[in-house]
């Protein structure tokens, strides 16, 4: 019985459950440690390879890279938040950092002058394309290729139904169409 | 075909793949992202809930707990960066952070002096013990409850196949026995 969720359940330094709060059996603790194990251990992964094979970290790569999926090379800044995972602030501040560096920049939507854009520039886009083969080598030497079909199916499955809890905007929402 | 692993593949913006660098197929992206959305979105999530009810972040309340369901209160810092998939050096910003407000102190390891060791305080006892029921509430609420238990067992049979990639160190010793 893990008593704190991420803990062991070596001793009774907790009170004992009752009805309304109902600790962790085996099963669940070693499911939620694997996921919390990969929500803390990947995303550093992703990180050093990106930073080391181009200066961009995880994060900064994926807006380059949203960007440079648009026919235009561009998208508006909220849009621009909700598929990268990212609040408004954190996505200001790299987008900001990325604008410093040449790869992209921020302006008046013309369609509607009260929504900011960012779009990618020549060195952005030269930058994904020189970052995307070793990330998405990355991608499989970590995750895809640890799969088979059927794992990578329930994976899916799996995560997706708790993104119905974690995040029902984006859940009901898979093509990105919002 | 997404040609950056995270887009959604609707331009022909990058290079055609060659053979070292396969792109991800549908199946392959729709599981990636499904994953990316969960590390990104659920910390987030976490964090709030913990900061709301007891003023600790996610990260702060799993070295209270780790400490916690230790019989004596105490991990060497190496053990407990281990335990709570933490760099030593995010582990010690963190710890410092921690015994300033009084919730462990950092002191030599009896056995060997070379070691330093955090020590649970009464304090730091209380605040997990008033923080766990809400904490855990929210574990059943965003991610076990979304699962019956064949989904619980895929998700962690999946989990662990990546981790044995991403943490191959961590993935040989499930018991924590490091």
């Amino acid at each position: 019985m893990a008593v704190t969720a991420v803990g062991r359940g070596r001793s009774e330094a907790l009170p004992p459950v009752d009805r309304d709060h109902r600790w962790l059996d085996d099963d669940e603790r070693a499911a939620w440690m694997s996921l919390l194990r990969i929500v803390s251990r990947l995303p550093p992964l992703l990180d050093s390879q990106l930073e080391r094979s181009s200066g961009l970290n995880f994060f900064e790569y994926t807006i380059l890279a949203m960007l440079s999926e648009e026919p235009d090379g561009t998208l508006r800044m909220s849009r621009l938040a909700s598929v990268t995972n990212a609040s408004p602030s954190k996505l200001s501040h790299a987008a900001r950092q990325l604008e410093a560096r040449g790869y992209l920049v921020r302006e008046p939507d013309p369609d509607d002058g009260r929504c900011i854009r960012a779009l990618l520039t020549g060195a952005g886009r030269d930058q994904v394309i020189q970052a995307a083969p070793g990330h998405v080598a990355a991608v499989r030497g970590l995750v895809l290729d640890a799969l088979d079909p059927d794992q990578l199916r329930a994976l899916r499955e799996a995560n997706e139904l708790i993104l119905m809890r974690v995040d029902p905007e984006g859940a009901t929402d898979p093509e990105g169409t919002r």
